[in-house]
């Protein structure tokens, strides 16, 4: 069973009528749904504001939750600020442990995202109602299972993202977007960082149904088990440390 | 002194009048002559047909040429198949040994790079005119000098190449092609192979008067800098055998 | 059920006293046995040389035994030379399509590895009963699985190889080889050739009862999981082709 | 003209004799003299502790310094924790805009370091006067210039470093260090982070006379060549923005 924890800033939600009407469930409880009804995953979520639109404290995320976390999955966007930076070091310090991460969209600029990546994580964007396709790179990776037939995924409208993508080169580049508007990006990114394994997915701005997506979805679900640790390891263990004597 | 050997199957030119109307100085010594602007850079060029359309002896390429090349640029289409097994060993060893090469569009199917790749190197393409951006992923690499400003370069019409393309992860990636008819290819990509940088650009088609583009060229030439050994090991050189007894 | 075909020439144990006394169930039956103790895993064996110390033809490999196999396991040493090329090609583009495959030791100079990787393999090695540490990189790579707690794992005794090793740097570097002769060597290394997955690994020299080490049977073990394909797709499938018309 | 500050905490050497024997001119001078002797190279140095051993405001370094350097060389070891988290972020910024950066030895665990990798930078270690030998991996990268005859080279005494080294896979791993205690060590990585190259080389203990000897100092020079930005990139350049509207 691999217990995974979607966290969400749950603002737009909140905060605009447009959006509530595209996610009336939530963006985090959208996809909680989904992933849900796989038999080997179990989901919590967590959120940085609460339901009555009150800022909770430590963004939602304790020390237990994390050690009881599998698999995170970040969605943010105008509140990257208000999560502490103690919590963004502590989400970090859990995938070099071994936790694995999934980043969303917008949460390219999320903190946890940044101080994994090391470096700024800008973009180009354009809110245009462009079209996307998202091209498969490689058939046969674990994050593709069910697209063999498919030379790329479509989706009717998303927000335009667009290189240079200010990231380290992926150690796995799985899938290129492309937009009607004449932009590209490196849509679908794999990375390890010590022990833990971290994918970008960028589809998902809180204006389009993106998360409603088939296709999308089994994404989602295949990234949550190929990130999932087989062990975790303490940064401290004894044998990341002074070798024994000669 | 870079010595460099453009290479060409020299059969579009002959064989196809429109095509003729577009390099009427023929596709090597279009090549040859940007390149040979540059203080730093000698160029010959070599053929698999000669001028008289006659099928040349060895593609044109003896052991001598090869010891006095640096940097060798492929372009070939229709005549991949008339490059005999032999010579296109030899190049291949070449490169291994320290000879940098580049390979032209269509040369994504040449026995060279085949065989330095391992893979069938098959792409999706379409004749159609379509638009070309190539955005520009890593604006601080040596082949990207001089584009420090410029997000992407544009080509009016090229032949659509699509993903998947069948490669080995380029070492680095350089540039990701987008068309207007909704495909995206990796249209630059850098690998190295033993002692030899080899360098993939895929615009060029016969039909489209792409090797006038200043960009073009500009990459071109960069890329040859960029190629060109610091050094030429011989593959069967002492260290690269029986270690010492102890 | 992973269905799994352990190949090997089969030359020393017939040929020589000394390695027989080794393997005295031949090198391929010893890999055999132990990946047959995995309810996951089906084993098969195929031969260079039959049991009557004849060569067979097509080096025992026949376009059923390729079309059933999952996963292919290689060893190879002195009769690299006496398999024909169309078989080393047929095996390539097994794994071009998906088939995966585990190259041992001195197969590093067999042709199907050398086609995949597009260089001389070359090496340095010394037979003088080296000590051997392999240095673990990556602890939560599917292929470490049980090693959680392990700088190392130690061989008594192996041949000696040594750095340069002329192969493309690997998709992924799991472990370093250390020999008490003063040389190092990349001993695990995993590459992905369009929709195959390969792994290297360099212990297993024939005099050595390397196969018998739980270690290294775990490694292998975990490597066949790994490398097995979630789906086999036909080079020749219509997305990797001519595009639709606009 | 290559504009190279070398940075050095300079603790050691004011206040252990032991180890102002070995460098009477201390650290970052030993590294600018051998610099110093390069036509195309202009040094500078830069330290945490002044002449009189009195911590210096913002760790010696200024935004004019910053904007003044083309490539910095790090060295600390015992004072990390000293130099403030401000200024380590100034010159992991000045990194992502171009400035090339190398890291020595204990740097591993420097602020900026760590902040450009994402992770703990953790290894294993001990003093206890081993041999190391650096193979090299790659002889035609322009950091090996001047190598080509050789396999490795050889340091009579190091402080041991030994894997798992917890840093993301480098771009280009170049040397493996062997210690004749049995370890290993990934030597000498490079990475690149966004417009900025990063070179990591692990020899340089304080107590052995590493920075007199010739292969170091040439790998140095090279490094220094070889991290030279092409250009300066502002992170807030305009195409790294919000694109046109189309």
């Amino acid at each position: 069973m691999i217990k995974v924890t979607v966290w969400n800033e749950y603002r737009h939600e909140q905060e605009e009528e447009r959006i509530s009407k595209v996610y009336p469930k939530v963006i985090h409880s959208a996809i909680a749904e989904f992933l849900g009804t796989n038999e080997d995953i179990k989901v919590t979520t967590a959120t940085l504001y609460d339901e009555n639109n009150q800022l909770r404290e430590n963004a939602g995320i304790t020390d237990e939750l994390l050690a009881d976390t599998d698999v995170m999955i970040w969605w943010g966007h105008i509140a990257h600020g208000q999560v502490p930076d103690e919590i963004a070091i502590k989400v970090k310090e859990a995938v070099l442990a071994g936790m694995g991460i999934i980043f969303l969209h917008s949460a390219h600029h999320s903190k946890p995202f940044k101080l994994l990546m090391g470096t700024t994580c800008n973009l180009g964007w354009r809110e245009s109602d462009d079209k996307e396709r998202l091209w498969i790179l490689d058939h046969n990776h674990p994050i593709m299972a069910g697209f063999e037939d498919k030379r790329f995924i479509e989706l009717e409208g998303e927000e335009t993202y667009s290189e240079p993508f200010g990231i380290p080169d992926p150690d796995k580049l799985l899938m290129i977007g492309w937009y009607n508007g004449g932009e590209v990006f490196r849509s679908a990114c794999c990375w390890r960082r010590e022990n833990g394994k971290i994918f970008y997915f960028q589809p998902g701005h809180e204006s389009y149904p993106t998360f409603y997506n088939k296709d999308v979805q089994r994404i989602i679900t295949n990234a949550v088990r190929w990130v999932n640790p087989q062990c975790r390891i303490k940064l401290e263990c004894p044998w990341i440390a002074r070798l024994e004597e000669k």
